[in-house]
């Protein structure tokens, strides 16, 4: 076949290929042409063209999210490549497998004032795993073999224990445009990454499964993951100990029996008085950052004497401040190896929670039933009418905080961007993880969050299977819920910005269905046909006020 | 008056209108909130709110840009602050002073996983003068001191010789919406930067004034910079010298006597034999990245055997690969000290230039009175059309290039993102500048740009002084010009990424006037009306054929 005559793109694109890399999302451009070649030359990859890198990354990490797979992403020079850090950095803290490659000049031309040139090199080393950067001429076996190591060290290192994005710069000379012939079969030197188990002595897991044997409080608590049987099971297995309670958010993607799915719901209907007798001691966490300000605060003061963090990485967080033990591990694999050491003890602990959560049910059904049109009201119906096997993406901050206070089992997987929370690329994200499935992804957002990326919508793969739900409150809902914005003259001009954001126009724009419901009837009349297959995607604009939705859900939170 | 009980926040609104930052661009956010107060109840401060980060930024460098003054941009912590980083390395590089203000966590919270916590420090280290980050609380007279010297020499560094963007990095301690009494007229201690002049001694300006004099080839190049009427007239005294010939770029801003302002017109009539003529003995440079492919080509081939740059940076960049001397002094400090010391030699270099240049009118306005409706005929008609007093502004990169075609006085000033050469902040920009000028600003570009930054019309800020022209052309005019990918076979999928823009969408989405030309008489017509002051913002849509603009574009150079 004709190729780029730049060999290093030819190794690229063939050891991406080698290494099960199936899609790339490709941002035009000159300097990057001869890695477009490449890449558009080989029928292997799926391929998406979007103009807009800031969204292009983000739609890559939704096709990485949903997947499971690497995804590339491929830029020009300049401030292009800038463009891909919001995404990079979400990326990196959500844990999701990005291999980031930019063309650039090579270096003798940097900051030599010769246009669309910074220095690339390195410029995301706070938040990728790591930065490589190829030579800019293959002129030797030696240097051959150079390129070939980094990609593959590279692609290893991005799915490897916590996956994460890597970054490969690659510095190419004009011209640009020449191509030559490569063999069709060539064959790179593939360096495979074997998977490894980790595990525990003996010693230590009779220690610690006899500290959980032996413990009459002790709780799990997971953050935001994806779809793991395996872990769901083992969980369940725990959860049956009356001495353990499992909390899990939304976006933790487990289904366990008896666990706390609700924890906002749950926790606001424990009195200050009762905290103490809810007081784990011993908590054991994985997964990441936790949406769930009030288990944060309830953990923080009431603490545990111990806590175990689950993390695969050598940095390990300590949010909840009271951390004793670190466990380089991940959850299946350290749960499956204690599991069969561990007791019953006498504990009422479990039930205590069980109970609890059962209280709650009761106040937020009724509270629910007797609730005026809102946002919380809104939920209500959106929830359950999503259809079973959907996918659930939510937009930071408001959709992820009331999803937290539903239960809903007919979705298959629920995801928001909580690496770093941003509102940046919710939708751009969405619409890559709608790209690679066939059953409908669901996508929930504010007006601000919507506006922010518009761009997400520009091209040409947006699936008819993708349902987008704007809930146009007017932006601030979330500062008119936090105590400080709300009592402050700065709330409207300065937090808010409340703009008017027209979804329709929207909607219009870009030839989507359109709905809009700003009453309980209408919305639950136009959910019954909103989710239906249409050869269209599709926009349904929720309308509540937006001076009302605060005073809602603080009322939920009084019950 | 009450202010935020962050004294850090007291003490940087204070010093910035202390130190005559008279404009700020917030986005809404909540780590922010004690910096929102802080500058929000200070009525010097001129306020924009913009949601998108990407856009506030660089709509901060077009004000900064038109009003030649430091502007600061406030952000709330986490990927906020990364979508700067496209219009900070842009501001480096076109040497425009913002002051980047980020609300960060505490040092303590980074990394644990408490959402919204990137690693922020030095973050823009590779594009910005200098890094500072304030301490959380200021608990001693020392640390106010401190926080008080870091401000005034971030400001001070902003402004100094080269202006640049600085990066101040805020951490801020929960609770961060309480309010205490501040003295209203509290005086900040103020360290002013005073102006410098630098200067050569006498044996300097001796040679070096001599080697012009004495010199028959003299050519002094300059490429962007801001209107200067001082370094006008010096260039003008130089221009009358018949061995000096002065090329300016459009987005120079500098009116020269019989000069060379439209450079690739120019270049494109001298046939190879005669270029030797043409190759200056001595080559003086200044300003930043040309746009002109073909002067720099033409340099590196055609060598000086001196060529000084003018650049008062320690930070040199030798763009045509002949640099024999860094001048550390800006032009006009430079050129006032040596002018009275030049005389005129013997030599018919200038005029072999302005004889060229008649030629080079010549066949242009022969093509242009005879050539069919393109992008290339669009312009002739609008730049002419454009009212006296006007600013333009220019995206990259076909808009800019065509500028470079046309010569034009009515103009007050040309501006394009030339420092990093994105497509990514045009629009906003050209926001920002129209925001602080009272005459119309003009801003032309393409529809991949438009589209790339619609984000920029989502403000309550565009004025209706703005005009916005889009060249809707299907995006990829440049990559069918470019020899290289209009030969390959991925030209429409993946470098023109041909998506037709619905520009009219966008007009009504925004309010604004619309009007659309797809020929010559019809835009002669709208022209008339386009350029009138209205009480709204306008777009007028210039649609020509995707596929006769190169072809017509290749036929100009060849002429």
């Amino acid at each position: 076949m004709l190729d780029s005559d730049k060999e290093c793109c030819t190794i690229l694109a063939n050891l991406l290929i080698a290494k099960g890399v199936k899609r790339i999302v490709l941002s035009p451009g000159s300097r990057n042409a001869p890695l477009i070649v490449s890449f558009a030359r080989r029928k292997e990859f799926e391929k998406f063209v979007v103009l807009d890198e800031r969204s292009a990354a983000f739609m890559a990490m939704g096709i990485a999210q949903q997947s499971g797979e690497p995804v590339a992403v491929v830029c020009t020079s300049g401030t292009a490549l800038l463009n891909y850090a919001p995404a990079v950095a979400e990326a990196y803290y959500q844990h999701i497998p990005l291999i980031v490659i930019s063309a650039d000049r090579p270096e003798e031309w940097i900051d030599q004032e010769d246009s669309q040139t910074l220095r690339q090199k390195n410029l995301f080393a706070p938040f990728v795993k790591a930065s490589y950067s190829l030579p800019p001429e293959i002129t030797c076996d030696d240097e051959r073999w150079w390129v070939n190591r980094l990609v593959n060290d590279a692609v290893n290192l991005s799915v490897r224990s916590k996956p994460g994005p890597v970054h490969i710069n690659v510095p190419l000379r004009e011209p640009l445009y020449c191509l030559r012939e490569v063999r069709d079969s060539r064959s790179e030197q593939v360096i495979t990454s074997v998977s490894i188990n980790t595990c525990l002595n003996e010693e230590i897991v009779k220690e610690l499964s006899g500290l959980i044997s032996r413990s009459k409080k002790v709780m799990i608590l997971v953050s935001f993951g994806k779809p793991d049987s395996m872990l769901s099971s083992l969980l369940n297995r725990l959860s049956s100990l009356p001495q353990v309670i499992v909390l899990t958010e939304t976006i933790s993607n487990l289904c366990v029996n008896d666990s706390i799915s609700t924890i906002d719901r749950v926790l606001s209907v424990i009195s200050d008085e009762e905290k103490s007798k809810f007081t784990p001691d011993l908590l054991i966490t994985f997964g990441g950052s936790l949406v769930s300000r009030m288990i944060k605060q309830f953990l923080r003061k009431y603490s545990p004497s111990e806590h175990w963090s689950l993390d695969e990485n050598t940095h390990v967080a300590d949010t909840m401040q009271c951390m004793t033990r670190h466990i380089r591990m991940n959850p299946v694999d350290f749960f499956s190896q204690i599991i069969d050491h561990i007791h019953p003890s006498d504990s009422y602990y479990h039930n205590l929670w069980i109970d609890c959560r059962a209280e709650a049910t009761d106040r937020h059904e009724h509270y629910l039933a007797n609730v005026e049109w809102s946002d919380l009201k809104a939920f209500s119906l959106i929830f359950p009418a999503i259809p079973q096997g959907s996918a659930l993406q939510l937009s930071n901050s408001t959709p992820v905080r009331y999803a937290q206070l539903f239960e809903y089992n007919q979705i298959e997987r629920s995801d928001c961007n909580r690496g770093v929370s941003g509102i940046d690329g919710a939708t751009s994200t969405a619409v890559g993880a709608a790209c690679v499935r066939r059953e409908l992804t669901v996508f929930i957002t504010g007006d601000m969050g919507f506006l922010y990326d518009s761009n997400a919508l520009w091209n040409r793969y947006v699936p008819p299977t993708l349902k987008i739900i704007v809930m146009k409150n007017g932006g601030g809902g979330i500062f008119r819920f936090i105590q400080g914005p709300s009592e402050l003259p700065e709330l409207e001009e300065y937090f808010e910005t409340a703009q008017e954001v027209d979804v329709e126009g929207f909607a219009r724009l870009h030839g989507f269905d359109y709905y809009v419901a700003d009453s309980e009837d209408e919305l639950r009349k136009i959910l019954s046909v909103f989710f239906r297959i249409s050869d269209k995607p599709a926009i349904l604009s929720v309308e509540t006020p937006r001076t009302v939705n605060d005073r809602i859900l603080r009322g939920y939170f009084k019950r």
